[in-house]
């Protein structure tokens, strides 16, 4: 069985990332530039945001966190998009969603410019990735395509059977596994909580990309040796033995299902750091569209 | 076995687009009107054209055929399209496909102001259907799903293998089944021509959507008996028994395989008028959004 290690593979193409900024950039060009808009204070988009802000210091990247009280206006966040958009000295930024309630976060999403949108939500950079054209990707399919392809992991008309259809992951990896591509070129079966006969659909992929956010939900029995697993789940449960009284686990069941496997990422250290270092990536091709 | 006839559906849905006209337009208020692009001389493109021209004018919309050589260059093809989306006059347009080799059709179809893409090719309109938003649907999906929806087809937590994913059928109608919609909400299968064990996959399915474009392809034992079969093929075979020496045939063994089906379209007279029932929608929807 082959550990997907989003940590080392992170850390290998982040430094890759940051031998390109200090070959590129120098005193005429100036570093790529990242911000990130935070509204309110939920704890784990402070997380999420500081890792993201804590990853653009790692390669060499300037970064910009913006602060936002949670009572902050429709009409005040869309003039910040709008002065970000403008914005010479910023190559791309993303706002950290869930958003209060009181906003309308498509409203928000539709006036993000193109050009640097990193998150590749804007429905422009959506509908060219799912017909095939260049785009910004959104992250976290992006981070596992990019961890396919480091791993080698053969695709090419296997059958990939995505879990979820949500727009952050289950559709958007489902139509890059489906494009004639390397890696792509799967057969794929997108299946979500309507699905009928689950555990056999399950059994018949030799690919399984668990996006559904329920913890431990895929378990041995409905897994075929030698499948290669990709858990995107980021789960949160009761574990009394740990300092925090929880700890974090996936959409597999990870202790019983990774030796039937080919390969398999782990939760935490899988996707999750190839989430981020997708988004550099992605700044990294926002910050030369324009150097 | 229900025979899904396009035909007889287009005409229902078509005379409710013309009560509309009616009721709608009067002296004060100028009727839809859709316009065509045909560059060169292609007899399947003008024949295409010639229809849609047609099924504006049976349902009272105004229809303008715009006619250009085949040797029109990029940059006149391109102020072409401008003025077209500059006309106030126009709610929608097509571009006919393919056109010549030496115009670039994607910068075409980008230039195509998405507010009258009644084609719905436009990155920002695709990409708003695939992420769930309301959008100018392509007109053959559309087509389907409006059928599914008529005739009452159940697909919720069905099993839809789609055979084919091109930008044009393929990966929208396997899009579009797979939303939490009605008709959709589907387990959505994309097969393609890398699948492994297809005929087995096949019979794993309780509908079967048909855009390969290789005739006769789906035989009678790649299907499962109750399954509902949609045929987007439309191929020209030989046939010295016709007087025009060819006849028109789908991807499916139409003969052999309807007596397995709960549901089948036919070739022709299924999907095809459907299409342009749909583009025919897509431009009363486009001319309700300015009236």
């Amino acid at each position: 069985m082959i550990l997907l290690d989003g940590n080392k593979l992170s850390a290998k193409i982040r430094s890759e990332i940051a031998a390109r900024v200090g070959e590129y950039c120098g005193n005429t060009i100036r570093p790529p530039h990242l911000a990130a808009v935070l509204v309110g204070d939920n704890p784990a988009s402070q997380a999420y945001v500081r890792n993201k802000i804590k990853a653009c210091e790692e390669v060499g990247f300037t970064s910009t966190l913006i602060k936002k009280d949670a009572s902050i206006t429709q009409s005040q966040l869309l003039e910040l998009i709008h002065e970000l958009n403008a914005s010479e000295d910023l190559d791309g930024y993303i706002v950290q969603l869930p958003l209060p309630r009181h906003i309308d976060e498509e409203e928000v999403n539709l006036a993000i410019d193109p050009s640097k949108d990193v998150d590749g939500f804007h429905p422009n950079n959506f509908g060219r990735m799912a017909l095939g054209m260049s785009s910004f990707l959104p992250a976290t399919p992006m981070g596992i395509m990019m961890m396919l392809e480091r791993y080698d992991i053969q695709t090419e008309g296997k059958h990939c059977v995505v879990l979820g259809r949500s727009n952050i992951v289950g559709t958007p990896i489902a139509l890059l596994m489906s494009k004639k591509t390397k890696p792509g070129n799967a057969t794929v079966t997108i299946a979500h909580s309507r699905t009928h006969h689950l555990p056999e659909l399950l059994r018949s992929a030799q690919i399984i990309i668990a996006a559904l956010g329920i913890p431990h939900f895929v378990k041995a029995d409905m897994v075929s040796p030698g499948t290669v697993i990709i858990d995107v789940g980021i789960n949160k449960i009761e574990d009394p033995a740990n300092a925090k009284g929880y700890r974090l686990v996936g959409d597999v069941d990870f202790d019983n299902v990774k030796d039937k496997c080919a390969a398999i990422t782990p939760v935490p250290g899988g996707v999750g750091p190839m989430t981020i270092t997708a988004l550099l990536e992605n700044t990294w091709r926002a910050f030369r569209q324009k150097f």
